[in-house]
């Protein structure tokens, strides 16, 4: 990428990030008539939704930022939004949040039945470490640390403590702190994931692996701030699924412990920490800056 | 092990797999006081739910068999079970099979709930592959290649694809190569991945690897006919499970295509291509040998 700030065009931006992953995930899950047919149907009818793409766009924005190509972080790119798919199918589950939209369209279990949207995310997940499992690796970094970067990330102290904690917080008393434990693992972690193995993928120095984490972990909370706020402030169509659910959960949110101004300050004010974070990648980071801008401004 | 076949006592060797196995998993998954604490009890509460390790036993007998020690496969006999007992969790839910009990015990989700035990098997099933990502690896085999091994074992085009095909089966006409379809990939796969990663930790050679192949292909399919034999002629309190539960839900099972006779007359000789497998480890595959003879020798 050679475009400077100025020149910069998101959209098309992020449709070249939409055709690559879908491209690469394509050729990498079983097709729909691979047996057992209704498995991989159920697995690519959510990978094939219509997602945003945004960590894969984080991850090859990132792989930039770091002078490499998107060619050497492909299968990370694919990995993470198989991860991020997989928590969703499961998220949405009755037994979870009890979603019946998503992305405005009918959630996993809804067309597939509650038994296949499991087997279908147990999948996914599955398949994310055979994928990084292949990647050949940099001089700096072996597949085995790809591996090691995102199961840590997807296990029972990130992602899926944030999920659990999330869960055990419905209907309960929830604090600031709570909250923030929850959306760092819920949110950040695999969003600080896709830029940290978007690093690798371009043989980052330590240097800028940190820098990375720093971006990740700030731009995560805003986005999860963001999100508790257009929950409460825009309608299920212009979300693509149902609006108002946090309230109707009595789920804790951002705007409901410390209201919607502040809420938009504190996510003004991460954001600020990671332009920060990208000053020591100069020009290269001018995807990673849009995206982060884009995160925060986005109304849907 | 210099045990002779005269002298080997299974039992011994059982109960050495069990205590070896259960203080590897111990040590690798964190504390039941480790926030998200639910998530981290129901974790522990079907890893310790004390299962027969068969897994384990078979991994580390393997690398008995290829001149190794248990030691360099301890993160592949942990690594196993966890993906065992996370597919059992996923397995027993309601929607899948819903079964109230495993192991003479309520299953997970009866206990902590469907929510926290979805959350239980995907944790376990993360994790897996962080342990095996953190393998030294020997000269002819990487982290990577056993991470690969595992995935590929567990994902949907087997283990996952045993599992859903199972699912849509019920109620259906099945014939004996659906069966066979379904128990290859529903138990063979992962006794033998077991076994194979026992080799890898051994340094095996290629045949010595295809030898295994073969041993866990055909021990599986045994093991499973025995498991669909005992649930015909069991009762619940000696399985520790409800028993005549495929018959209530209508499933395929090798007793309902071929009858029980000629379900034994399988399962015997499938365990002496079994036998057969294991000739050229001479008296280095005592344990496996002893093994595969109490898999299909048991009552329970």
């Amino acid at each position: 990428m050679n475009e400077t700030e100025s020149s910069f065009n998101l959209e098309t931006y992020i449709q070249r990030v939409v055709q690559f992953t879908e491209n690469q995930m394509d050729s990498l899950v079983p097709s729909e008539q691979t047996r057992p047919a209704k498995l991989h149907q159920s697995m690519r009818y959510s990978l094939f939704a219509g997602g945003k793409r945004m960590r894969p766009a984080l991850c090859l924005a990132a792989v930039e930022a770091c002078g490499g190509k998107w060619e050497d972080a492909a299968r990370m790119a694919a990995a993470v939004e198989m991860i991020h798919t997989y928590s969703l199918i499961h998220d949405d589950l009755p037994a979870m949040d009890n979603d019946d939209y998503r992305r405005g369209k009918p959630t996993n279990h809804k067309v597939y039945g509650e038994g296949m949207a499991v087997l279908a995310g147990d999948a996914l997940l599955t398949q994310a470490f055979e994928i990084l499992a292949d990647w050949p690796g940099t001089s700096g970094f072996t597949a085995a640390t790809a591996v090691k970067e995102l199961a840590v990330t997807s296990g029972s102290l990130q992602l899926i403590a944030g999920q659990a904690a999330d869960l055990e917080a419905e209907g309960q008393e929830v604090s600031l702190e709570d909250l923030e434990y929850i959306h760092l693992r819920k949110t950040s972690a695999l969003l600080t994931c896709s830029v940290r193995l978007g690093g690798m993928a371009a043989d980052a120095s330590s240097e800028e692996l940190e820098a990375l984490s720093k971006f990740g972990k700030s731009v995560g909370l805003a986005f999860q701030i963001v999100d508790d706020l257009l929950d409460i402030t825009q309608t299920s169509e212009k979300l693509g699924k149902t609006a108002g659910k946090d309230e109707v959960a009595n789920k804790a949110t951002y705007p409901s412990l410390v209201g919607i101004e502040k809420s938009r300050e504190m996510a003004s004010s991460l954001t600020q920490e990671a332009y920060e974070a990208l000053s020591m990648f100069g020009s290269k980071a001018v995807s990673l800056k849009a995206l982060a801008h884009y995160l925060l401004e986005r109304d849907y």
